[in-house]
């Protein structure tokens, strides 16, 4: 049920920016660059010249959303000599790179739609 | 005010789906391919390809955005012999065109930032 609804969601218009955020997630953290949120710098310097400026609590909604679909596990870890500071960090769960693979083919197919509809509307535009 | 808001928005994430119906119902109007609402159907087809329908109450909005606008003016007329019935449609206001095509000039960035935004995100996550 949750996954039809998700299908019919992106049958709509654009691509949706959760989804978006939870590519570039993966994808990071695929390339070990990141460990969950201080991914927020990395996209906030690669969007910048297009006026985009992904905010903390829609970086956080993606991260959650990985973790809800068993892609992502949510680790703590309290510092030696450290008795207030707790660190959060997320790593692939056992089956996650796997569904994170299948996750991102969907979103190469969704970003190809995407990019043929702005096109379209350029042509029908501005011809 | 109100146009300050107008363009933060236009600085997020992609285009929102009410100025992209916006810039079709001015180009088809421009055309004289629509006096409004039918233009629903022409872009019913447009977009199967791409999987995405607008909704009649999407449309409207956007129409009803362009009479809020200016650049629209709604007609009403009741045809002779027909006391029941009312056809509406829309034309532009006086200064509606020279309105129109300062809006399609922002619309033209608007596509090409996230045409940019997309080909990016497929450069990163899939190269």
């Amino acid at each position: 049920m949750e996954k039809d609804e998700r299908k019919r969601e992106s049958r709509g218009f654009l691509l949706k920016q959760r989804a978006f955020l939870k590519l570039y997630l993966i994808t990071l953290m695929q390339q070990k660059k990141s460990y969950g949120l201080q991914v927020l710098d990395t996209l906030t310097e690669t969007f910048k010249p297009y006026g985009y400026q992904p905010t903390h609590s829609a970086m956080y909604e993606a991260l959650y959303d990985l973790v809800e679909d068993g892609i992502l596990h949510r680790q703590e870890i309290i510092p030696p000599n450290e008795r207030f500071k707790k660190l959060v960090y997320y790593e692939f769960t056992n089956n996650g790179l796997n569904q994170a693979e299948v996750y991102k083919k969907q979103l190469k197919e969704e970003l190809d739609r995407c990019q043929g509809l702005i096109q379209q509307a350029i042509r029908d535009n501005f011809a």
